[in-house]
């Protein structure tokens, strides 16, 4: 069977109070609708047609080349919005799963689940329905005793004995494609809305004979919509719960995975721990044996096997097996970490290459930097990368030694071997060997204290 | 009809095990005592009286020009507290509401219903009621078939029919203040404390045949009382849930509400964005399109539209539109921060003025001192302001720039366009166009490394 | 009576996905055998024997002094496993407790009362049982009418009226010690997974005529057993709540007990404040009326009474009364900071004392030193402690005053009430009352700027 796939997204939102079109607001790292395309996607259907509205070069920016795009310059009901498409979709053979932009938390197993029910029943319309704790405001679904869909009951319109029912409408249906372009003619808006009702084809359907079934789905809470921001919190909590469990599952220890703000799509190895209160996010890998503590903040990174991060935030940065960083220490976009390199407090490395086994300890600045192997870089070392026209490039040869405080006006070399003095002001190449020195000498001047307008018991302030 | 307020804080509250007085513990920033007497004077009462104990003099200070006072002696009861307010509230005409001072939940919304209430039906007392899902242990709400309060029953007293309800008293009534003072005068102390119970004035005008009613409020968890930490803490949760949910409603975008800690009375612009893992404390205004990443920890600051705070601490400290700060930096007291100004990371400012686009990256501290336009500040930059006797001021002009590893000895004034080479000790002043430098000379000393006793293998320890 | 305990510790617990044995798994910074053997302990049994298979050296490791050993060399099930501790428990009197190792949270006091139960009833066996909400996949305790336990239904034996039963089978037994060695010789193997199991015996027992009961413990999340990370996360979740539990009983503020991760055996004291987002682990003791701020990281220190943490990681450290350290700093081993001393942001303390009322105010790295009282140490100062070859020590005397960007190179001695310049290069000592001074003397080149390449507008990059 075919399948297409018909997501509606032209909704403005307006409960979200925001100037951000209603499907771009992002849960676990991804906007909505991306989320709802990424599901259906799954499936490999023939086509996925979008039906945006107002801000449409957004949305159609962020699923440019996984959806064909149809407009509805007006907002007149869903039956309105899915007749888009229909330069795309009449008259082709399959089935349509028609679904909202702004629930986020449906998988693809759902969606694969509703397209097979309605294939084995034969069916010309199927509701994707759940049973909901409390069903107050939704659509409740009217069987027979068939468990044939007789009809979707609006809250507003229900008997007391069909607002017991628990069983309520998604927003999600599938379709056999062709019968729902029929049955779409055939829709009106004449209600208090003014508008055009998918749920209508539902009841044409049936009323012309055909097959209206339900498929309903055992997890209730993958049918959230979100239509305000607490809406948007509270799938992001199931959102952010689903992949950390997966994460436990695969062998990833969460001290709290509450806690832990991991983006759809990151990877992590097993036997890593992930303390509570970190955030990774984007297109981050880390690998087995880590342990990543509270207050890391990770993105887009690469990071190997056996490496610790300690409360710090990566940027675009890598770090190879068994390095180490922080606590508080900051890698920016191409900092690269060579394996069994030590970087602690207060560092930070931009666009630099930290050789294996090098020692960067503490307040320190690498930037535009090569350092090779087995260097010490003393406390306080600053890499000056900037003249005020222009940023220059620093190397440092393995087996070097920095002594701290100092600091290197790029662009210099460092040899191999070499040795530059504590807080020395480097301003040419230090040869293999060599020892750079470049600092004030000391003078001490007597009794300078009485100089002073302290008493000898005064406090400095 | 005049309205008044007693609010009872005389207890001691042993369950705390602290010194602190137990009103004054801290729910989202502000002393439960406050959240009680905030909400009562939302109504505007002629007069709110606090019955203070033992420590009145702390609890006198939070409230002071929100409350008059009476004073207990003694903690001989709820009605014997009550009976404090006597110079000021007896024969008054009017309704008076009595409500405890550890109960820090209740809403004004809820208080003027309870008095709307208490009005209508034309009551002589109203008790506020609410439906405990499990009533053990609270009073229970006796009522007869028209609907009319008969008695409140505690756990101890009541039957198995009684205790079967789950109507429970919250501990707040209202009264007709006239009628309070008479009954008052009646209530003894015949009991096994040997105290006087404010619950007895129930009795005592149901019995001469005035109306008593109850008022039941929907929201159970309002009447949470605080006796310990536990509740302390649940308190606290409660209301946090309530703060981000108003901001959520106003257009915030929480990535975890459960674990953004911010104050009651702080004001966040819509589409900014809270990460978890945030505090946002005391008198603090955010503007919109803002971003506060994890970690970051807000004080009495105020931020205007488009910032980005990265994991940084800010402390009565102003960052204007589209400026951004962090990793791990630190605003201290008067910091401002002006339009487009960028600080990165390990930035300290104090007492400091940072002009529009001027960029401070890395390392710094700036303290005392006023930086104009489109400064670039380099790495490791120290202002030193403090000889050891006095704290001095430094000025950099518009344009400059200032060498990585610089120390500026103040008072210092730098020109516009004035440039400090990398790593100066600035210790006078530097004109327009002028460029500073004051650092040692570098000397390479050959074949240094040999003289070391380390052989080439040997690794930095 | 006589108690003895055998801990089932062999599983290797595949669905951990770990290279790690299952029972070496952490829950709140302690393994969770040594959870179980550390609540068994309580009692005071003459022998507890852990039951340990492949990887067991690192079982004996956590357990060495606390527990015996019996080898499994094939994991053949429960009974066999018990089998094994043969050899020190065959033929003495008293009662044996089976438990297994992966049931952290099982507490002394639930022990106790099993074991007085078996006691009082005179028991061959007694079942450790819980009334499960959800009882499916659990064995079901079937009792007659005088409440004998008759069998243990496992979830795919069970009829639909046993299914129907909600108490539970914890998986942890009281046997008379005699009785239980006599039936396990009878237990075999004629089972689809040809395994031994020790619910066999309970059958043995009670066919030959022996009383077998069931004690209901009141709480059932102690039962909780850890198969996988998502289990072990809920045990982590339940045992931190447990311990915070306590601490508020104690008197200390929790702004979010949920995001306080605090190891078991921290010792907290009463009025301090503990925010969310707090990690404390280890041997910590932290006093009365501190601070410890979110984004604080404690592992194995002490803090005395009236301490502030703003958002620091202190590891084996010791801050004295009244200091306070932060944001954003790091105390490392051998720190230790006197009564009244102030640490403020981007300061590392290594194997340093820190005087009475010192100020490290900020960017400042002391390693190996010891700073007597009242001294000054400016920002950016670096105690520069390694040559290359050895490290060395640094000692500053009292009332002395480090100007800001000061490196000092030890081995040096400052003495007391001596003074350095800012930005000074300390290679020497200083004696009493002088001031040192080393840096580059100050040269203003004019019109430097309009040298560079840059047009009076342009920006920095």
């Amino acid at each position: 069977m075919e399948k297409y796939v018909v997501v509606l997204a032209a909704g403005k939102g307006t409960r979200m109070k925001s100037k951000l079109y209603k499907v771009l607001h992002k849960v676990c790292g991804k906007t909505m609708v991306e989320h709802v395309v990424g599901a259906a996607s799954a499936l490999k259907p023939e086509k996925i047609v979008t039906i945006v509205g107002h801000g449409a070069e957004d949305v159609e920016k962020v699923l440019k080349g996984k959806s064909e795009f149809a407009f509805q310059e007006q907002q007149l009901g869903t039956g309105h919005a899915v007749m888009q498409a229909q330069a795309q979709l009449e008259g082709l053979d399959g089935a349509t799963l028609v679904v909202t932009g702004d629930t986020p938390l449906f998988t693809s197993e759902t969606f694969a689940k509703l397209f097979a029910y309605h294939e084995e029943e034969g069916n010309a319309a199927t509701v994707l329905t759940a049973e909901a704790p409390n069903p107050f405001g939704y659509g409740r679904i009217i069987r027979d005793d068939q468990g044939n869909v007789l009809r979707i009951v609006e809250q507003k319109d229900g008997n007391p004995e069909e607002l017991k029912v628990k069983e309520i409408n998604t927003g999600v249906f599938c379709f056999d494609n062709k019968k729902l372009w029929e049955a779409l003619k055939q829709i009106g808006n004449d209600n208090a809305q003014g508008e055009y009702y998918i749920t209508d084809v539902i009841e044409i359907l049936r009323k012309q004979g055909d097959k209206v079934g339900a498929y309903k789905m055992p997890d209730f809470s993958e049918s959230l919509g979100v239509n305000d921001r607490v809406a948007l919190a509270e799938a992001t909590r199931i959102m952010q719960a689903r992949i950390n469990k997966k994460h436990m599952e695969d062998g990833v220890t969460f001290i709290d995975p509450a806690t832990a703000y991991i983006d759809a799509g990151v990877k992590i190895g097993n036997d890593t721990v992930i303390e509570g209160c970190v955030t990774i996010k984007g297109n981050t890998e880390i690998g087995s044996d880590c342990l990543i503590t509270s207050g890391s903040r990770i993105i887009d990174s690469k990071i190997g096997n056996g490496v610790t991060v300690t409360s710090s935030t990566l940027e675009e940065a890598q770090m190879d097996d068994n390095t180490d960083v922080g606590p508080n220490s900051h890698l920016r976009p191409k900092a690269v970490i060579r394996k069994g390199a030590h970087l602690g407090n207060f560092v930070e490395v931009k666009k630099a290459e930290i050789g294996e086994n090098t020692k960067v300890g503490h307040l320190t600045y690498v930037g535009d930097a090569t350092l090779g192997k087995d260097i010490n870089v003393g406390c306080g070392t600053i890499f000056s990368n900037f003249d005020g026209v222009k940023k220059f490039h620093t190397n440092v040869g393995d087996k070097s030694f920095i002594g701290a405080g100092s600091t290197l006006i790029a662009p210099i070399n460092v040899a191999d071997h070499a040795f530059v003095a504590a807080d020395s002001t480097i301003t040419k190449d230090v040869g293999r060997y060599e020892m750079a020195i470049a600092r004030g000498r000391q003078v001490n001047k007597e009794d300078y204290w009485h100089k002073l307008p302290l008493s000898e018991s005064d406090d400095w302030k």
